[in-house]
């Protein structure tokens, strides 16, 4: 009893913690709330009721179902609804006039073979890929409306009119949903995208901040004096960056349903936002990489001016990348991006000349002294020194993108 | 025209490989139009009709929403829905109880706030991880239900015979649902599980095998002869392993719900796998940094001997990963499992101590000359080389945690 008792405990606490970090899913149910209670009040008034008849309750069942958190999704399933709907009905009570032309008996088989017919039909299509992405809701609902008049047409007399009723509190149902989605604290599907690949450029660029200084530490204790706040949940923050790629998809592909509002436009490039975060992705898979190696590392003696070259590296890669996020927050053309990246290049190019000088002049004595000593350790060293090089052939990647990307939005 | 009419030409023919591809979906189709069909039988039979009154509206409606492709997931949105209208059923019942002993105008406020209260705590309820990942489905039904009768309990005289018949109108459709979509031509999520996580090792195996001659084949002909038979496809192939993530959980999650069929007993360790998943995309991530450092590489005169030791090194690996797949596909222990890793651990000592040796005594002279020429190639040559280390870490790490759940699946 005790046990249950201190499961349930935890499921409030989980609960709790997920309305203190995001107030708006509170406020979402609210909304759902009212919007079911301001629907079924077409149940309680006489003339309203009169006026859609006993079919008030798909209006009901309508904002049940197609009230979601998202404003995009909200109107995406709104839409498909109705539509759906629509196609559903008017197929529906032509195949019922044209089985009632045969009349008697042949007329269940028809439209039994009808329903068999359209229903695996458009099942099948919900399995396409383009289909799948933006009208899986609406093939949905267009079986089930279909089903469901078709069927009835064997029982219900005026057919037309259930169907027409249908259609009617369906768009009652979904101009609610919308409306109050979209008029009460909407949530933007696209404003979640925007902060969501903000705030991941951000923890990417701690992320590398953070690794590299961990890595230096153990280096050199005057480097790091100035930024040795970071934790091991900062170095980890990348993690995020590598599993958002079903997310991202689902937000961009609400994003595109939602109309214009603040800085957004209609028709906003979504899909650019899905290239940032592929090559953001990208970017993460290589600080997991430099990530794995640094794990058994020790300091040489050499290490003190790698250090340093490592240090100035990592700090212009992560600072272009804050800038970076900073001008798509603001969703202005960054003035320092160039010398940014020049900066950044500076630093590739003196990290690329110190590797071509060292094995060869500097330390052949002192390093072979240093093999002998650590066994394979002075390797991977040098591991996590080379291994900087796809970093920083990345990080040029991003920016290329990014300042491409930058192009296209703020034309 | 002619544009559009391409296009829909494309469609068609894209909806034409879905279905050659897995013809398996085109069954499926079949079976939902079939038992649609079926359900509608009730509409047409008399005595049927009798029995469940025009209610038996919600048995084809459950049809529709219920089927799905997994026998797993037919089964958790079928239990979800059944739960859902049972108790939002029974409170709506007792809720309305309750109203009617104030009776006369109070009775719709009574109503209206539960349904605002219970709507807006169930939809909340929606967000907490634990709710979303098994009874999502669930909550929306309840909602459904309770706001459905609270809100006819107003206008139907019989609210107790309509609860109770929506109920079995409901149970009917899921028991068609559970039947066919388990008896005929059955798809399971635990199967497809299985296949993916195998078909990803085996990928993995091919893509490292791949990216090693690739990367081999710049530096001698001699060993490649035997396995050239490499594409650019098949060096990628660890893409796919990069984004399985959400599928491989949902997948996960429905395999739970499935009873016990083929070699899998009821409650199969289910999430083992998603732990074999997490290893092996943390496997891909060290291929895919591999790969994007031998991008710019060249043939140093040094490379033969590494080149083979490197050639060994991932054919060994890579032949685990293949054990591994083929005794997960079997579901037996492998007996030749301890003596790959063995090879496996040879070849790293081997590349440990040829490292070991290589900067300080064999070739500082020869490598200076080279390094000098060539500016900064050779130096991303060792890259590469050093890069096998994280990558048979993991290997390693990967064959620890696989044997572990061996251990766990097959005792």
């Amino acid at each position: 009893i005790k046990r249950s008792f201190s499961r349930i405990w935890k499921f409030f606490e989980k609960a709790w913690s997920v309305a203190v970090d995001d107030p708006k899913k509170v406020i979402h149910c609210l909304k759902v709330g009212f919007a079911l209670t301001v629907v079924s009040l077409f149940y309680y008034m006489r003339p309203l009721y009169d006026g859609v008849g006993g079919t008030a309750m798909w209006a009901v069942l309508t904002v049940v179902v197609a009230f979601e958190y998202y404003v995009g999704a909200t109107l995406a399933k709104s839409l498909n609804r109705v539509t759906g709907t629509f196609l559903a009905g008017f197929l529906a009570v032509g195949v019922h006039w044209v089985a009632s032309q045969f009349g008697g008996d042949i007329e269940p088989i028809i439209s039994d073979i009808s329903v068999f017919l359209l229903g695996s039909l458009a099942t099948f299509s919900r399995f396409i890929p383009t289909v799948k992405a933006r009208f899986d809701y609406g093939a949905m609902v267009f079986v089930l409306t279909f089903t469901l008049i078709s069927v009835s047409g064997y029982r219900v007399e005026k057919l037309f009119e259930m169907a027409r009723e249908r259609l009617l509190t369906i768009v009652i149902g979904t101009c609610f949903c919308i409306l109050i989605s979209m008029l009460v604290v909407p949530a933007w599907a696209g404003d979640q995208l925007h902060a969501l690949i903000t705030l991941n450029m951000d923890k990417l660029a701690k992320s590398l901040e953070c690794c590299i200084t961990k890595y230096c530490d153990n280096l050199d204790e005057t480097i790091t004096t100035k930024s040795d706040n970071y934790s091991a949940k900062d170095v980890l923050a990348y993690r995020c960056v590598l599993n958002t790629k079903a997310s991202e998809e689902s937000l961009a592909n609400f994003a595109r349903w939602e109309p214009g509002h603040g800085s957004f436009k209609f028709q906003h490039p979504w899909k650019q936002y899905l290239k940032i975060g592929a090559a953001m992705r990208s970017f993460a898979y290589c600080i997991e990489a430099l990530n794995s190696c640094d794990e058994n590392q020790d300091s040489g003696h050499m290490m003190n001016t790698i250090g340093k070259i490592y240090f100035n590296l990592s700090s212009s890669s992560s600072g272009i990348l804050r800038e970076l996020a900073r001008s798509i927050k603001t969703m202005t053309k960054s003035s320092k991006m160039d010398v940014l990246v020049e900066q950044m290049n500076y630093s590739v190019e003196e990290l690329r000349d110190f590797l071509n000088h060292v094995p060869g002049f500097s330390n052949t004595e002192t390093e072979r002294k240093c093999l002998e000593n650590e066994q394979n350790k002075a390797s991977q060293n040098v591991v996590s020194l080379l291994e900087v090089i796809p970093i920083v052939s990345y990080a040029s990647l991003l920016i290329e993108i990014a300042s491409r990307i930058e192009d296209i939005i703020f034309v």
